[in-house]
Parts: structure tokens; sequence; C-alpha cells
């Protein structure tokens, strides 16, 4: 089995400590190892890191053969321009030797969280298993624990393996209001989309030529004129994996993931996974916090000192301070934006 | 006439710009000068720099010699130890040579704000006045701009002289509650007690050797033998000016000053003198505030960026940051009390 992660985001939801060339999958956001190597510290013990392949942008592409030495560099893939993730998969595949592109593999998101990998790794093989025999395309869903409204829901359809609970996935659906998030979380009959899908590479090659001809022609041209990628590549249509193949499949199975998984989409989420101490507030680094609650103290270098505050994110770098309520920590982007506009390189 | 700048002081109230070695006097919390710099710079139409003592401690002696190239290296005294502000005065006055003692002295913190220089160098010229004429031990109070309860007062006594409002004080009195402060502050019988003084520095030795002989016998032998200064100083009595000597005379007088004075005690009495945005927001230094109202932030390296915050006090430096309710800067001191118990001395 191959896996094929996907690390070309550059997500501004953890500015200040992320930045365009140091983006969250590079952070340490807890403990040493960064997002994308405890993606593959999580693989190791099923997928080799010899079998290990990361999309990513060119812009990163040393940070991260520096930051995962025991993956072989040339399957450090660096996109000429950032296309979605359809192109991203099929180029990826295509730049496998064929022998290994007609294996499982197990495509991955670079910057999520897992608090049980053991448990990752046991639904890998179950779906691992369904893939040899039956040559399935799957995308592993994750059991809800809370009626999320950010991210978008799988439609369990009709049980296909009662042993491994292998499931049809009935339908893709956005993100759903508070309502009908409440409904599935209560059912029972939807996972989260986590974006994380398994299928033998040639079988999704085929599959994406046949809904995206243009992507197909495209990736067969690089394939016979690799010297023309960088001219080719960002001619491709920009579509989503999901849009351009899971959504239009015939058939597509499912697993549920039960294992913490957290997509750490923002300060608050961080909080959360963070240990609290008796006032609620949670800390990384060298803080203080005085008659303070529930507050997320995060210094990347020097001293955060708190006093008298509540539901509060502090964050320290070497170079800024972000303080904002816990609650509003999604809009931090709005912080991102204003310095673009101010043309802050040195804070972007 | 003289100046002595009592600038010893080492408060923790603007943690973490002020430190140790770099206490709030040698701090440019507005502009480009410091407070220090700021006190000579207000003198200096009246009292030429040639003419300016500095009181200090040996830790600081240095920096402030280098604040102040244009007063004389010598006439910045560096205290052996710090025993409050009755030693300390005698202690500077018996350095001065005998003729320059014997002239008016303006005693003044080293560390306050002036909103209005000119009015103040005014009232000092009438208050240099009454020293010479009479040989008066004089004290000037601020015309208080509201019911303060954080500083002590003077009560105002007869009138001494109509044409320049010279009047007798009283008594002093200590912080008062809300309703006395209430009371001083509608009935205009009271000024805030500034710890400026002038008088005669021949004067104020003779009088400070009868309240206080023990004093008054350190200050000779040390005059006899300087080389034992380091060993008979800290033997004074630790007592304040007020205490020792202004409290007890039979004669003390006042002329009010009215020219925007501010201690700068606090993070907030700063923010009330910086220029505020359409929001209320007070900024020094790179900072980025969105739907945020009436904060205080003060970058000294780097750029704080809030969002979606109120009534805050941000401060950044280079190896610190501190969040807290502008309504309770005073209580930083609880912050250093911390980082001293916890010996961080890099952070003190």
């Amino acid at each position: 089995m191959q896996a094929l992660i996907l690390a070309g985001g550059s997500g501004t939801r953890f500015w200040p400590l992320s930045r365009r060339l140091r983006p969250k999958q590079l952070l340490a956001l807890e403990g040493e190892h960064s997002l994308l190597q405890q993606t593959v510290d999580r693989l190791a013990p099923t997928i080799e890191p010899t079998a290990v392949w990361v999309c990513t942008t060119e812009a990163l592409a040393d940070a991260i053969r520096q930051q995962l030495p025991e993956v072989p560099p040339h399957q450090i893939l660096a996109e000429p321009e950032g296309r979605n993730t359809a192109p991203a998969i099929g180029w990826s595949l295509r730049s496998m030797p064929e022998e290994i592109r007609n294996e499982p593999v197990a495509v991955l998101p670079a910057d999520h969280r897992f608090a049980d990998p053991t448990a990752f790794r046991e639904t890998l093989l179950l779906a691992k298993a369904a893939v040899e025999r039956d040559d399935r395309v799957m995308t592993l869903g994750v059991t809800p624990r809370w009626a999320e409204t950010g991210y978008g829901y799988l439609e369990l359809g009709d049980e296909i393996d009662p042993k491994t609970g292998l499931r049809d996935v009935a339908s893709f659906t956005e993100k759903p209001d508070a309502d009908t998030a409440q409904g599935y979380y209560q059912d029972r009959t939807h996972l989260w989309n986590a974006g994380i899908f398994l299928f033998r590479g040639t079988t999704l090659l085929s599959h994406l030529a046949r809904f995206e001809p243009e992507i197909g022609r495209g990736l067969e041209l690089m394939a016979q004129q690799p010297e023309r990628t960088a001219e080719i590549y960002p001619t491709l249509p920009s579509i989503s994996i999901d849009y351009a193949v899971m959504e239009r499949l015939e058939s597509i199975a499912t697993l549920p993931l039960d294992c913490g998984w957290s997509d750490l989409g923002s300060w608050e989420a961080l909080a959360e996974i963070l240990p609290a101490n008796g006032d609620g507030n949670r800390a990384q680094g060298d803080t203080l916090a005085i008659d303070a609650r529930d507050n997320l103290l995060y210094s990347d270098a020097g001293t955060i000192a708190v006093l008298g505050v509540e539901g509060l994110v502090v964050v320290r770098t070497g170079d800024a301070v972000l303080v904002m309520p816990k609650d509003r920590s999604q809009e931090v982007r709005r912080i991102v934006k204003e310095y673009r506009s101010r043309q802050r390189n040195d804070l972007l």
C-alpha cells in the first residue's frame, strides 16, 4: 500500500504562527513533530516512509524534504501551481511508477490529528482489504462527535459487509445548517467527510479521465512530455476530487473512522485538544495566567502574561501577537487579509 | 536655581516595558525622549542642564549619563543603596559645592508628565521668587482634575500672597477614601501632592538635621570622610522627605500647578494621554485593531493584532506580552511578583 499525502495547503487560520512558507502542516502545534511529520509517523507501522508520496507546492518542497528525511526525496512532488485536489491527485498518481500506481493508495490530508492512531491504522487496513478484494473506491468518514456545521457529510447507504461495517455512500452533502446537523448527529446516518480516500491508483485515474477528460488528456500529455509540465499543469481545470470523481461515481464505499479525529481548523480547535489547568486555561510555551479563565495561551517565542481575562486566544511569535476571543478564532483571516492589503509581506 | 531630579525609582507598573535596569523614568513612553530626558528638557529654559543634579542608584547611573550627555557626569549621583527620599535629598544636597547648595533647589520626580511645560515653568519661577525672598520651604501641589483616591493631598491654609496665590499648607493627608476625595475635589481646598519641592539646599539640610539627627550626623560624617560613604549611607534611616521634614515643619508654602500633570502611574494612565482613534483604541508602535474598542495597544517590537476585544491593555516587547483589562492595570505588580517568585530574572 502506498500513501499520498496532500501537503500543498497555505491556510491562514493559525496566523501568526502559520505563514506562507510555514503553513499549518509544517507547524508543531503540539509536541515536537509537525502535523505532516505526525501524519507520516502515524502511517509508519502500516505504510513505511519509503511508500509515502507527498504532493506539495514548489515553495514548500525543500522544507518538506527537510522535515521528512526518511521519505525518498523524489517522492516529494512539487506542483508547478496549486490546481485543487483532482489535478494534484491525478498528477501525483501519474508520477508514480506503473507497478506502484496499481497498488492501493491512501490519500490523506497532511494537517489532521488522530488521538488514537492504532484505531486509525486498523480501519485503514480494513479499507485496504476492500480495495484489494473488489477494486473499490473508498472514502473514510469520521463518526460525528457533535452536530458540526462546518464540515461536509457522507450519507450512509446500504451495508456491503456486516463483518467490517463496510457501507455504500448514498450521497455527499455540503455543510448543513444547525438543525440538519443535529439530525445527522442524532440519527447516526451520516459521517464527517474528512478527505481521506483509498483506491488503486490506476482505478482512480481511469475514473478521472472518464469524468474529467480535460484533466485526463493533460495528465497523459505531461506523462509523455514531462518537460512541458510547468506549461501544461496550470491549464488543468481547478476542481476538487470530490466534485470531479467521488460525487459522480456509481459506487463508493466507506468505513467509519472513530479515532479522535480533528482537522485542527482553528485556534479554538487546537485549544480543545490541549490539556486545561484548573482555571480552564490551556497553554503551550512560556506563559503565566493570573485570575484568568478559559484562555488559550500559545507562545512560540518569549513569555505571555495575562491577568483578569477570559475566553481569549493569545498567541505570541517572534514578530507578532494575536489577541481575540476564542469563539471568533475563525476570523483571524480578516487580520491576514488586512495585512495583505497593507502589503505587510513580512507578516504573511 | 538648581534642579535635583530623583531618578532612583524601580517601578514595575510598566512591565513588560519597564525592567530593573530600564525603569519607567528611562522609558520613552510617548515620543523619542525618555521621561527623565523630558524632565530635563522641560526645565531647560529656566534651569540649564549644567545646573541639573540627578540622584539615582549605582545600577542606573551609567544609563542615565548616556541619556543626559548635557548634564555634567559628576552631577549624576549614585546612591550606594536606595534609602527613601530624605537620605537621598540630604546626601545629594551635601554632594553639591556649598555656594550651589545655598541657591534655591527644585526637587522633582524623574517620571512625571506635564502637558503644559510653559505653565509649569512660570509656577516654578514664582516659587523660586518666594524661596529667595523669604527663605521658604515650598511644595508645589497639583490642582485636582478629578476625585482621585490614589494620591496624597495638601490641605490649603491661609493665603500668604494674593498676587501670586502663595498659600500656607495647613496639613498633609494620606490617600483619601472616595467620599473624602470627592469633597476635596468639589471644595477646591486641597491639592494633589506631587512630590515637587523648592527650598534653599542649606535651609532644607538644617531642617533635616533638626528633625532627623541620625540622618544629619550621617550626612556630616560622609561629607568629612567621603571614602566611607558606601559603609555609612546604608545605615541612614529609610524615611521619606514628607515624613522627615515637610509634615513636621512649622510653615510650608505652596503654589498650585495647573499644567496637565500626570504621574503616568499605570498603563491606563498612559492610555489617557495617547490620542484615541474612532473606535477609542490608543496605539503606539506597529498595531492592527479590527472590530475592537477602547484598547491600549503598545508595541515596542513586532506587531500586535487584535480582533473583537474591548477595554484591554496589550503590550508587546521583544521578549514578552502582557494582556489585561485596562481598569486593572495597577495589578501588573502581581505578574512581576509571580515572575520574581519563579526567579525569572530575565523578565524582571
